[in-house]
This record gives C-alpha cells, sequence and structure tokens, in this order.
C-alpha cells in the first residue's frame, strides 16, 4: 500500500473499495445501503492521490460484496478498485468490470415505466460507456448513470 | 483525545465532529453539503466508542460551520460535540445546542404549505425534545426530525 493509502486506517477484515472517483463515494455508500449496517465502516472523500489527483475511498469492516453490489459500483465509480482484507492482509484486489446488464437494482427514473407501474423488475442495459449511460429495456429511455436511483 | 478519537487520523486545520449518535453520520454529510466540496473529509461510521458504545464521527479540513449548521447537526444527534482544529492542535471544544427556532433550513414535507407552494421561506419551531419533533409554524403540523430535509 502507498502513503496515500494509510491515510485511513487499516481494517481487520473487510472490504476497501479504492480509486473511487472523487466526490462519488457517497453515492457508493448509499449502493451499500451503509447507513443501515452495524459495520465499522470509514468513507474518505477528496483524499489526495498520485495516480488520480483526488480520490475517495471507503473501508467497511466484516462485509463482502455481492457481484451485483460491485457492478453498480462500477458503474457510479468505474476506475474503483476492490481490496479485499483478511487478518489485516491484503488476500485478492482487482478492478471492477463494468457490468453490460444491470437486473433488479436499478429504478427506472420514468414515472410511466411498467416497472414502476406493475412492479415489474428493471432490465437495464449498458448504453454510453464514457460518460457512463443506461438504457431501460422496457420504456426504452437512455439515462445518466447520476441520474438514476439504485436498490438493493 | 482517547484512542477511539486516533481511529482516524488527525487534520490539520478544520473541524471535527464527534459523538454523533452511530449511523446518522451521513444525514450530517447530507446537512454539511459534504459531497459538493472538495476539502478532504473522514467520515467514521460505528466505531467503538467508550461513552457510547458506538458512535459516529466527521473531520473536514479548512472548513468551519455556521451557526445553522450547527443547529441543524443538534437535531440530527443532540449529543454531538465540535472541535475546531488549529495547525493539528484542538482549539475549542463544545456541544452543540439544539435550536428552538429553525429559520428557513427545512424544507417542509407537507405539499401543501405555503412555503411549498409560494416559496415562502419556511420557520420551525422544536416541538419535542426527545425523540426531537420540529413543527412548522404555517401548517402547523409536526415532523420526526428524521422525517424532514434540510437544505442550505
Amino acid at each position: 500500500m502507498n502513503k496515500e493509502e494509510l491515510k485511513v486506517d487499516p481494517i481487520k477484515n473487510g472490504t476497501v473499495i479504492d480509486h473511487i472517483t472523487a466526490g462519488k463515494a457517497l453515492q457508493v455508500a448509499e449502493i451499500l445501503n451503509i447507513g443501515n449496517t452495524d459495520s465499522e465502516i470509514m468513507i474518505g472523500l477528496n483524499l489526495s492521490s498520485q495516480k488520480m489527483g483526488k480520490k475517495d475511498i471507503i473501508k467497511i469492516e466484516n462485509r463482502d460484496l455481492s457481484k451485483e453490489e460491485a457492478g453498480s459500483i462500477a458503474l457510479i465509480s468505474p476506475g474503483a478498485t476492490m481490496i479485499i482484507i483478511n487478518d489485516y492482509k491484503v488476500v485478492k484486489k482487482f478492478g471492477i468490470e463494468i457490468p453490460l446488464k444491470i437486473k433488479k437494482h436499478i429504478v427506472c427514473p420514468n414515472p410511466n415505466c411498467i416497472t414502476n407501474i406493475e412492479g415489474v423488475k428493471t432490465k437495464f442495459e449498458l448504453a454510453e460507456n464514457n460518460p457512463i449511460e443506461v438504457r431501460c429495456i422496457y420504456c426504452e429511455k437512455k439515462y445518466y448513470i447520476d441520474e438514476v436511483k439504485f436498490r438493493f
């Protein structure tokens, strides 16, 4: 770990989400429903980073992320990396792939979409890469990722 | 500072909001509009605390809080303390008083309230202390503090 990463204390067991785009950590925290957990959590915003200038970071004690949670984080912050910690040691470190299809976890902002009217589970697909946009396969509307809400 | 407070690195200049009720830090972060600042920020959730069992903490580099911001934080987390840091030293440490009147910064949840219809600035008063409830002086409806949104 480099100097910047040490700005926040190490955790014993859990997950570190590093290299989050600066300013995006609170959106990531929302995806992870962090307000409703008992685990010890550290969120760092606008930390200085040699690689990125500024970055955010989140450390969560005693939690593994699901593939769907990781995918949603990649949509919000494509460059984020995951670090799995066990007994203070890094056991795995990897980038997160941006998913091409997103089932269930994005709420369609279109109030007239069938997913909102009839409670059908949403299905979105990746529409644009930079900046990221997603398209609802039901109403076919396209949204910037910052316009949608996630629900887990 | 005790051992728990050292779990998050010290800041050089700025404000520490300590002894936030566990789980409330993200609401406090919202009041402070933390997602839209460039300052280095650390948010700790569910940290162990001798005094409180669990607590949250927020550290913000290079920022003073206004009286209104501090008052809103007291409504969300009545036991919070403020620590002003200058050149790594604590220059002031104090509890925050729960305000009896709250002008402008609470959005009335009642869509029919004149403050929402005619854009009149809101005025709320403290209605109950434990748990905290506030009353809109226009429509006279009473709300738990977790039901209202703050706007700064």
